[in-house]
């Protein structure tokens, strides 16, 4: 633990719509991977500080499907997807923040092995318009980004995310 | 019923990874959003001629998913994905071809109202690449979905499409 808070590396490509986040952890994949399908990990580290998640819908299975509301200061703001393919290295699904019902993002998170107990989170986040993209660069969402995986590094360093998946090797 | 086909318009965006899809029919709305969520209609127009489509997986509604199997001369060819959104006037899912397993699709339907019993769809297939995108557009689709289309002008035609959506209005 230290007093710098770890920032994600987060990038416009030039040539698509496409928002990429690259943040390393001291995870293995299968931890990485349990902290983004367990519905009880999950709440307690996605989104800004302050933020209070509560699932509506969660099946982190490929077909499966998922809703949650994100509280804060009396306001809620509903996110919404489905779950294109889920396996131990990648994660496929849709995104719809359900203040723009009609945009969708379609969002794939790769869990890069680094060795030593390290791995390399790429997200990639695809959008239909270079403006679209652009409006969630200027949402704030670094914010949203860099204290939600400030939770999971503070999970990971409590021993609170167990390193095999079931079903999975670790 | 007449004896030249109609064809569909195929355009590649310039700016974005997009293939657009638009097509006249003579339907309403309701019978087009019939045609792409009812089992046993779907699989008895989409694809080329001579191809043989199997559902594996269909639940065509919100956060449901999808996979069929399409056989032709002893090939077979298999493609997935999840619905993220079904509604009346839009479909909104995921697309894989089982032979490119990584990669996907955002693909959006439209069904726009032309009155006088005609509708426009409008569809749009999101790429990750311009490469991937353009990798589609060579690979003859255009055959694919022109074949489909007649096969679902003739389906209309013998009315074997009925006008109404259980629980919406025509």
């Amino acid at each position: 633990m230290n007093d710098t808070m770890t920032t994600a590396t987060i990038e416009a490509d030039p040539k698509v719509p496409i928002i990429r986040v690259t943040r390393d952890f001291a995870a293995t994949p299968a931890q990485l991977f349990r902290a983004h399908t367990d519905p009880e990990l999950f709440v307690r580290w996605v989104g800004p500080d302050g933020m209070t998640t509560t699932l509506d819908r969660w099946d982190a299975s490929t077909g499966g499907s998922w809703r949650y509301l994100a509280a804060r200061n009396g306001m809620e703001f509903g996110f919404h997807g489905c779950f294109h393919e889920v396996r131990p290295d990648r994660i496929v699904q849709t995104f719809t923040w359900e203040g723009d019902p009609d945009g969708v993002a379609l969002e794939t998170l790769l869990f890069e092995d680094l060795g030593d107990g390290r791995t390399r989170l790429r997200a990639q986040s695809l959008c239909d318009s270079f403006e679209g993209r652009d409006a969630w660069l200027r949402s704030g969402m670094e914010v949203g980004v860099d204290q939600g995986y400030a939770k999971l590094d503070a999970l990971l360093a409590a021993g609170r995310i167990a390193g095999t998946v079931e079903g999975a090797e670790a």
